[in-house]
């Protein structure tokens, strides 16, 4: 196999002369094959969920994980660790309840979303009005018919291996509360945002639009919003909702960062978020994408440390700190390196759970798209195809992109990430150590490749690019 | 395939002078065909499920379920229905927290096991002490080793078709506690009684035994059990524990029945139990068994109207009441109805989900074996094969057998009901209307066939035989 790629990308070098050297295709191949073996990464998401369970950005939990990750990033032989803390408005849930109170009293499964306001106290109750699709809701008129009402909006979410059915169903997350409040709802509830049929509600963060009044906002598991369907399929239903929520103005929160020095003073950007949501452990989202790029690290650390190679560019491995609420962590660290963000060479998160590597999206400059194809070529064996040139690079690295850094998405296989996504399900038992190793292998040769490409993958200047 | 039946059973009947009669089998197999399109049983399911929900035995919401019932039985057209209430004592769990204090603290998803006591107000805490099986804290020494401890029993259960891991798996759900109390422990967590990997603790009866003190005692879900496991593998761990809840010296319960009324004063009992743990809604355990042995009544009810032919025994439908929490409308049928035991001439209760029976198991008297090979042979269209005389007919019908009863136990595939079994993941989007339609076929049939089968399924007395 290995020869077969080698031969690959040699035929490949003769096209591109800025393409990557063939002794750092090598050291990835070899990275590669020792990620299959990797169980750093598996044990980093084992003891992460185990040693520290849900950590909800801004929580104390939050931070013995940032003290964890300290600790164990050392362990495993990384010198240059740190914390860079941040402050951020603090949210929690104090406890969620709903009900069916007339005509079939009941008890339903609900979760109150990341920043939805209190009931008043001792709860509501309303007649709830439901609505196929968000859609449905938007097109409402803004009369009367809503006062005093519960919204519902019952909208599906298709279930795709990319994941994309996930952009259209989110919506309704923001969208319930604030097109019900426009409309005098009292409360907004949600089918949750998911692929499973289990009775996990899937929590997740809302944002009140500027111009409208919080109201109360939760989300039905699929059972419930099924039984409130069937419930309204027989007439009136009122229900009861009772929730009570904490905030703080100011916390502390942190990023994580290990660094693996360079050569030069340019940077590439690998991680995974170190919070999660408070009902699971955080296991696939996003205990995965620590454990993925921390497993990445370590082989390449070993690399260094047996061979005495350094790499071109420094490896900044980032624990980011308060993603789900936000993004903060994110943010803080594109305002604390405003001034090197130019020395900011690659960048990806790790994001989506811990299942295969299906293709490589880049968003490199358009005369860079031989590197993609290049670092695909040396991939391919592990089974991930060329992709498109229009990644995200993941959430957290949003503020680098917006500045111009180029990122890359290996894209995972995502059939089932969103049955466990931000339910109490999402725990350790889910992970596949063999999938999140192909994911490992994927991320030490990418981020080998990323760090040692002379020239880098942003657009050359028309002037270089004529040279 | 009628055809090939009739000549099937046509064969059979020349050596068997006191076989199922040949136009018995005609409508058993008319009844057959018209029960695979059946939807009054799914529908049954639904709106017991939905119009009245989680109905916990004794409690105001198992009130609910039999007038409901009553009213749903004369709507279908049955005119003999009744509620024949019993009394019995009452426990609800009012909450439970559970969560390891140290070294890693988090919250653990447990659920109080039915007629476990509660802790002391406050909680209570305890260092917890792990065994791998029932046996393995059988086998503990009466030393002082567990005394103030938690002990924690981790044994799994075995996903089978018949459902035969549960027998082994469920003796934990007494013996934690039981054995725990016995060596001086404080409280009793067990690994839940399940086959799923779910993020749901699996609720279930329990009983203390006579000689020890009661304490408290609950069930962990499947991940939480692998956390727990994972946390004692790093060293010693405490865990708190809190737990209410709330019992009554005395409700009121009932079971809800229906006649169809026969030529005779021999009785044929089929039913399902109406009660269901407190956190599902009681789809799969057991508003199938209700929909399921509803759908073939009703199929039978609407043939006697047709034809005016009316069955040889009654056949009496039995919404059995309190099962859960111990048997209770079973034992109380058995008291009310003591002096008609000898009438009854055959029962089987559904309660084993919704899928697809695959064999058929008896318990008749030895000499008429003959009449279940005859049964399975109208039934075998249906994919229902030949199963054992050692048939329990259900749990509710137990006092019936144990009084001589002739039982039978359409046995269900039960590869999936433990993932279910006692937890909120209970509900009905669970339930596939084409199997539970096949019950309902083999049910209807076989209840024809036991309802007008001269002499009947037990053994005959010797001096009857030899004539
Ligand atoms: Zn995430
Ligand atoms: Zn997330
Ligand atoms: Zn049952
Ligand atoms: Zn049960």
């Amino acid at each position: 196999m290995r020869a077969l790629l080698l031969a690959a990308a040699a035929s490949l070098s003769f096209a591109h002369a800025q393409g990557i050297p063939e002794d750092v295709k090598e050291t990835a191949d070899m990275l590669m094959r020792a990620g299959l073996e990797d169980r750093v990464g598996y044990e980093t998401v084992e003891d992460l969920t185990t040693e520290v369970g849900a950590r909800l950005g801004g929580s104390e939990a939050e931070a013995r994980a940032r003290d964890w990750a300290v600790e164990h990033l050392k362990e495993l032989g990384f010198t240059d660790v740190r914390v860079e803390e941040f402050t951020m408005p603090y949210w929690e849930r104090r406890y969620e309840y709903a009900a069916i109170e007339s005509p079939f009293p009941q008890e339903l499964e609900i979760i109150a979303l990341g920043n939805s306001v209190g009931t008043p106290k001792g709860g509501l109750s309303g007649e709830v009005v439901r609505f196929e699709t968000l859609d449905d809701l938007i097109e409402a008129p803004m009369d009367d018919a809503l006062k005093g009402k519960i919204v519902f909006v019952d909208e599906g979410m298709t279930r795709t291996q990319d994941g994309s059915g996930y952009g259209v169903a989110v919506r309704k997350r923001s969208g319930a509360a604030n097109e019900g409040s426009k409309r005098g709802a009292i409360a907004a509830l949600i089918r949750s945002v998911g692929t499973d049929k289990h009775r996990f509600p899937h929590t997740g963060g809302m944002r009140y639009a500027e111009d409208v009044e919080p109201i109360p906002t939760a989300a039905l598991s699929f059972p419930d919003a099924e039984q409130l369907t069937r419930a309204l399929e027989r007439g009136s239903v009122k229900v009861g909702l009772d929730l009570a929520v904490k905030t703080k103005r100011q916390v502390t929160s942190g990023n994580v960062i290990a660094d693996i020095k360079g050569q030069t003073d340019e940077i590439v950007v690998i991680g995974g978020h170190l919070d999660s949501w408070d009902l699971g452990t955080g296991a696939v989202d996003d205990g995965a994408g620590i454990g993925i790029t921390t497993g990445a690290a370590k082989l390449i650390l070993d690399h260094i440390e047996e061979t005495g190679e350094q790499p071109l560019r420094t490896i900044r491995l980032i624990y980011w700190g308060a993603e789900e609420v936000g993004l903060l962590g994110a943010q803080a660290y594109a305002e604390q390196h405003a001034d090197e963000m130019d020395k900011h060479a690659f960048a990806a998160e790790s994001d989506f759970g811990a299942r295969k590597i299906w293709k490589l999206d880049t968003r490199f400059g358009e005369d860079k798209l031989g590197l993609a194809r290049e670092m695909v070529r040396v991939l391919l064996p592990l089974g991930v195809a060329p992709g498109n040139n229009m990644a995200t690079g993941g959430p957290d690295v949003t503020p680098l992109r917006a500045r111009g850094v180029p990122v890359v998405t290996p894209r995972q296989n995502g059939w089932d990430y969103f049955d466990l996504h931000h339910t109490a399900d999402d725990t350790f038992d889910k992970i596949d150590p063999d999938e999140l190793a192909q994911n490992v292998a994927v991320y030490a040769a990418m981020t080998w490749m990323a760090a040692n490409t002379p020239g880098g993958f942003r657009a050359e200047p028309a002037a270089t690019a004529s040279e």
